[in-house]
């Protein structure tokens, strides 16, 4: 069975809950944008990923990208697809229009790739580096590079990696070896060895666009020594690079996508942006790479959900306590009480899910085209704080959950046939890939929230209850309880290794409530929820209630455990 | 890196925790066991682990087996080392000395099939179902199928199955339709199809011995019209019976492990046991099934845990918090608070998994062999109980936690090369099989716990905390708690469903407290931590204060919630 959008529970939230066709219309970039627009374009997206890219997911699973000295060949069909997608128009859909791009909102790009990613996350791997490519290109590189890479990075007709990890330097980038020697033609020689470089090498396109964290001739040691360099495989010229795929991954999942070993032989590249600022480059989409991850993740528990919903309306075993019984000598398994809580609360969760990384996508566009300054700078401020606990809460979810809908199918699921063990499979690498969730947590906690003390997230928290359309007393009152964990944790300087292990439960304690602040706009409008999909909506919604939510008195708990081990010298009475 | 069975630990919780050279020579059957030879089994069943069958773990997941028209081909040196297994007289292990075994504790078994699972989940899979099956044959099978089989079986020169599972009968056997048709020389012909067959075909030894659940003519619907049959594969003359292999499955993992697709077209055997009383007869050994498959889990856990420590004490990256830096550019990420945390919860959970299954295992024989009825009452009870929790929170941690141990190798855990990512996929499926976990949770609650009022569950946590070397009031306020909670739960009748929405939570709480019981045992042998071990003992017992136990809790509130939605009709002031 293959993964089939369903279009209206996006739209719904989209469109009555976060109401973005209003909000975007008054944004001078998207002023021309409004409801009828933006569902049509979402619409023939999901019938392109239905009709063309969900049907090639079980192939790139069991076929999978090969290598052949130094070729990657692609899963069958897949070159096809994705030429067909270029083609369409689909990469270039949020990119600027002066970059050929279509100039649409990036709920439209997020509600794409979260399609996409569900019914088949091996081949959406490939475009799914095109965008942090292109505004990398589009901010730093020189007008003769932009020239030469940008409209085929923003149309897609090329695509592109992110050449970063070594195999010494993973989570840490300021170990990565890989030099680069100044040519006298003002362009670069590089040498050294990346891995892990998803699409390094493969044929889709007829290019690719590599970009490439390097160390110019003494730079320091560190991060700070690091810049960026453009090196395509196919130079101006015509000539081959001397860019080299070694060998490709044997994966858990992700089959679909060639994880490549590349070797970079005096390969000839250009600088992009300042020396030294390399790492600054590429941070600098990283939130937009990170919604990206998330929005994977939603869209794998969405695939995983759908298979054992269908499953648990076909499969009959054993009485349930509560069924309707017609003759059947057994009863749906839906109907049996621990089926509904499986399903009830993956459904919880990426209904919020898509509420937060629709308004996520909201906010980027917002700091970007806000008109005034201090919109801008609100919605900054979410993007930083939500997106590392996006990435982490989904990703994690993505492979617990998708786990849990394997559980519905038994036996069943853990055998190839329907297909929901792949999606265990892939969905496992989202918690590594663009930072681990352990790195999320540390960088929410102690370079988003400490600096300022917690204020930023303070006066987001207050944005928020603000804004919500009824008072809801229980999640003020978490807010101030996360007020005061947070001021107990910036007030302690010692030791030096507490917010480290605070990390991780402060980041979840934090998820939770934005997961519960979803539901209070999604519960909001019950009065809307469709004709025949009021028990659907509801289901999740007291699911969320039940079995989700309570976890945050868990993360609270532990908070306070460990600060209690570490109690102030000198104590404050805050 | 293959799995290097560390016997150490495994002693301590044996000899010093439990005390079992003790405790197992106060019965008669094990009266001439002694600390000496225990501890010198145990070595050399490690040995043998190490050197035979670790090494081929890789092989099984990578070659695993294939079908080829009916036969089954095993992965290489997969035969060699099961002849070398039976030979050596492994799998006689715990078997009577009547019956050609060596009549020794269960808990040998125990950790025997602990170190297989942890070595090679996929081979261990095949003898495995031995012990099942020599048990069934030993109590139900008449003097004349005995005497062809139980040797056979006992000695492992020949495997068994359990042809339990059809494609419309899973969690529910009561559906099953494979029908045995009486023949005039008293067996019977046997025709249907079975499916999810451990080792239903293979090349591991001569023949094989199918326990086959099927029905009589005019047997009623349900699980009261089972009966159970053996059917050889190779029949006494010699003959191959009509028992065919049609396929295997591809799974998620466990490729070393064939699940095969079983036809029986008039395929001739033996009734086992009386008719109708099949389904009595295979769930006889269900609890030393399940602690089997709970063994399993603490197996793989361990063998994540290995693998994920030797990582974190060889990488380097970044600067860890407290570290000391001794002229290296980045610290070992054994320093870094999250991978500590990750890695010190695991062995909390193994080394409490140790003392409650070896503890089941004394108590299987306890039921068995002590000399007082109240005794051996007290280890059934035991038994009963603690099973269902133990396959459940086990096997459950199991595939979390060997995915958090590949968390801690970040991108190379997603690669095949360290290993980590198979032992992720093997265990999945102990989720599953030999009762689906949500089925552990009923048949505790609903099956062990509730019809007697929850009174030999009080019983046992009453006994336990009289056993405690120390008093602990944490524990016991917590046992008083669930009293409370399990009188509340008894006293309702109504919803019908109340009891199964409340089994999953009911078991993990359950669980948590035994795990704490189980720290409670080694906390008190502090003392005699091994040296140079003291920290290790220590940090696990810290994190399960800190990570796990804080959990009982939440498990608590929304048992507590779940209860407040339905209030007792006529208020017990209890």
């Amino acid at each position: 069975m293959d993964y089939q959008p369903r279009t209206a529970d996006a739209w719904f939230l989209i469109d009555r809950v976060l109401q973005l066709p209003a909000r975007l219309s008054g944004l001078n970039a998207h002023a021309e944008v409004d409801a009828d627009l933006m569902r049509q374009v979402l619409d023939e997206s999901a019938k392109f990923v239905a009709d063309v890219i969900a049907p090639l997911n079980r192939v790139g699973d069991e076929q999978g990208a090969s290598w052949d000295q130094g070729r990657v060949i692609m899963p069958p069909g897949f070159r096809e697809a994705y030429q067909a997608f270029w083609q369409a128009g689909w990469p270039a859909l949020a990119c600027d229009p002066a970059d050929g791009g279509q100039g649409l909102p990036t709920v439209l790009e997020a509600t794409l790739y979260e399609m996409l990613s569900a019914a088949n996350h091996g081949w959406t791997m490939a475009p799914g580096l095109l965008h942090g490519a292109y505004e990398c290109i589009k901010h730093h590189a020189s007008p003769e590079l932009r020239a030469l890479y940008l409209d085929k990075v923003a149309s897609g007709e090329w695509l592109a990696t992110m050449c970063l990890t070594e195999p010494h330097a993973g989570s840490d980038l300021g170990l990565v070896r890989t030099r680069a020697k100044p040519l006298p033609d003002g362009r670069y020689a590089l040498n050294g060895s990346k891995i892990f470089i998803s699409g390094g090498e493969h044929d889709l396109t007829d290019n690719i666009v590599h970009l490439v964290l390097a160390r110019l001739p003494e730079a320091p040691p560190g991060p700070k020594g690091l810049s960026l360099f453009l090196v395509p495989k196919i130079d101006p010229q015509g000539q081959r690079s001397a860019v080299h795929c070694d060998r490709i991954e044997e994966k858990m999942g992700l089959h679909g996508s060639p994880t490549c070993a590349m070797r970079f032989d005096d390969a000839v590249g250009w600088l992009v942006g300042e020396p030294g600022k390399g790492l600054g480059a590429m941070f600098l989409m990283m939130n937009a790479a990170r919604l990206h991850v998330a929005l994977q993740g939603i869209g794998l528990l969405d695939a995983a959900w759908q298979k054992a919903d269908a499953y648990a309306h076909e499969r009959r075993q054993m009485r349930a306590p509560m069924a309707h019984r017609q003759g059947h000598e057994a009863d749906l398994i839906i109907e049996h009480p621990a089926v509904r809580r499986l399903l009830d609360t993956q459904r919880a969760w990426i209904d919020a899910g898509r509420w937060l990384a629709y308004r996520t996508a909201l906010e980027l566009d917002r700091a970007k085209h806000a008109p005034d300054e201090a919109a801008r700078a609100s919605a900054q401020r979410w993007c930083a704080l939500a997106t590392p606990v996006l990435k982490s809460l989904f990703t994690q979810q993505a492979f617990e959950g998708a786990s849990q809908c394997l559980q519905v199918l038994g036996g069943h699921g853990y055998v190839r046939e329907w297909g929901i063990e792949q999606h265990v499979r892939d969905a496992r690498v989202t918690m590594i890939y663009e930072g681990t969730n352990e790195i999320q947590a540390i960088d929410l906690l102690l370079r988003k929230v400490l600096p300022d003390g917690g204020q930023g997230l303070q006066a987001l928290m207050q944005e928020e209850l603000n804004a919500l359309p009824e008072a809801d007393r229980a999640l003020e009152q978490r807010a101030q309880v996360w007020a005061e964990l947070t001021h107990q944790i910036a007030q302690r300087r010692e030791p030096a290794h507490l917010p480290y292990e605070l990390a991780d439960d402060y980041l979840r304690g934090l998820g939770l409530w934005m997961l519960q602040l979803a539901w209070c706009h999604i519960d909001a409008h019950r009065g809307e929820w469709p004709d025949g999909e009021q028990a659907r909506w509801g289901q999740a919604s007291s699911a969320l209630q039940r079995w989700v939510l309570p976890e945050w008195h868990l993360r609270v708990q532990i908070l306070r455990d460990t600060l209690a081990r570490h109690p102030l010298s000198h104590p404050e009475h805050a």
